[in-house]
């Protein structure tokens, strides 16, 4: 009998899901379209159906597996309460009792909920290149900057069980409008989202209508789109992984100042351009800290595969037992 | 038998040393001067001379007492290698194996050492107003801002040891000089130190003849004058805790985005001020604060004794077993 867990990812347009055994691997996965309108009741019955089909399929296909318990990854998931808490990006509103719910599916399983930035930390621990670490950190870049933190092996979650949002922490004061409402946070500089606002601000600074970028709409425009011109050696894309790594560094700093940690992993698409946002990244890191911490922190790219990232993640949440 | 230990804390011109009972009580304490040349094994030899005098006294006035351990707290103490590590404003440089030295005096007892604010943390939460708190942290105001940062109920140290260097994370970038080297750190503005330069700045902005704060130099001013400026209702002086607080704010903001604590605790000189320094400090946190994070983290003054949280904290020190 091979033991397993479920991992679940619900994103504000799908929600992913996965068999993962003890090592990290998964063993099959599905998705399903989250509701554009808050049916909760129905949704978690769908996904209980999607659920049972994925182990049944499994239980045919392989040797016979164990269920131990389901893990899942959800903005605003709160691992104390098991609620899903006013989350912007989903069309659930208010605060879902969505453990409790869950549990009426399954009486018998073990039920941990987290936000993903929190289960990518975890599944990094476990699988990635965070094997033996007992203190780091992980900002997931994305359309916001998510930050996972492990201090002594154990996720922190804080009093209130929020703890991990280093995506809001200001980096400059009365600096862009966050998606939060409040003005000058990390995450309005640094995801995916933060960049193509770079490139428009560059654009405009410098007039530069020699650029690729400049042909492109402000709602065409991606993180994608800016790498390939950066390939291409665009000015303005280059400029906007340089400037974008240096206010990442700034931020990383101010998170090195409160935990001593061993490394800092960074996962998301943007982390892709490798140097081009790791290396200014590093170097405006440095500039900001304490002499004694010089030198000493590493960042690091994560070793989790991109798409299984946040079901890896979030099934390994079973494993972690933590009150 | 009644139990105790020794807590001392190692300044820049002062040592302060006392036997703690395990209530937090002060049952003796004394001082002695912090070497102006780093002449570290007489200096701990000397210490040894002062403790083993008030272990005496103790012994000849009250009950018997057993000591149990020492705690330490000093400018970049490590707990991890019980060393004292470059610290700026000791005399003492490079690394000093404080803890190994004090062992040779004596072999038997439980000596653990910290930094300053780590072990007003461990002081706050075992004798002062973070009683039964299990995540907290404490910004202690001086001449410099240290912190110290509780999760779950243990002090985080970090993988370095290193941790709770809020002080130094990035308040204003590109900024005023901190002590440290680097622009724009919290502590260049929230320090007694920052406080003064916030009055210089605010006098030479408004050409401020009329402030009381006008008539003194920069090497005499001080908080304390500020603070009596402002009960006399000098607009500068208030406006110095108005910048100060709001640039706090900011700042325990960002912890708060890290680590969703139950509290924040306020030490120091500074927040005698109370309302004047609190008030602001609030408002400018829940400003930058995520919506869930709203009206739910208290910022409280310390509860230890002004004089004797140094020794309480480092004397704490030796019940907390983290490793």
């Amino acid at each position: 009998m091979k033991k397993a867990t479920i991992g679940i990812d619900i994103g504000g347009t799908n929600t992913v899901l996965g068999i993962v055994d003890m090592k990290g691997n998964v063993l099959t996965k599905n998705s399903m379209l989250t509701p554009k309108h808050g049916e909760i009741d129905l949704f978690i019955t769908d996904l209980s159906v999607v659920i049972n089909k994925m182990v049944e399929s499994v239980r045919h296909s392989t040797v016979e597996i164990e269920i131990t318990g389901i893990g899942i990854g959800a903005p605003n998931g709160n691992y104390y309460t098991g609620n899903i808490e006013y989350a912007p990006n989903l069309s659930f509103k208010g605060v879902i009792h969505f453990v409790e719910k869950m549990k009426t599916h399954y009486p018998d399983l073990k039920i941990k909920l987290t936000n993903d930035a929190n289960a990518s930390a975890i599944g990094e621990m476990m699988y990635g290149g965070a094997k033996g670490m007992k203190n780091f950190v992980i900002f997931t870049l994305g359309t916001g900057v998510g930050s996972g933190i492990i201090v002594n092996g154990n996720l922190v979650y804080g009093h209130e069980g929020f703890a991990g949002e280093c995506g809001h922490t200001v980096l400059i004061p009365g600096g862009r409008l966050c998606g939060c409402g409040v003005l000058g946070h990390l995450e309005a500089y640094c995801s995916a989202t933060g960049m193509k606002r770079t490139a428009f601000e560059l654009l405009s600074y410098y007039n530069a209508s020699e650029s690729l970028l400049a042909k492109i709409s402000y709602n065409e425009l991606d993180a994608k789109i800016i790498y390939e011109a950066a390939l291409k050696g665009d000015r303005i894309a280059l400029d906007v992984f340089k400037k974008t790594g240096e206010w990442l560094g700034q931020g990383l700093a101010n998170t090195v100042h409160h935990l001593s940690p061993e490394a800092i992993f960074l996962f998301g698409g943007p982390t892709v351009a490798a140097d081009l946002i790791f290396n200014p990244a590093k170097e405006s890191m440095e500039k900001h800290l304490l002499p004694f911490f010089k030198n000493k922190i590493k960042i690091l790219p994560s070793q989790l595969k991109h798409g299984d990232a946040a079901i890896v993640g979030a099934s390994a949440l079973v494993f972690m037992e933590q009150d």
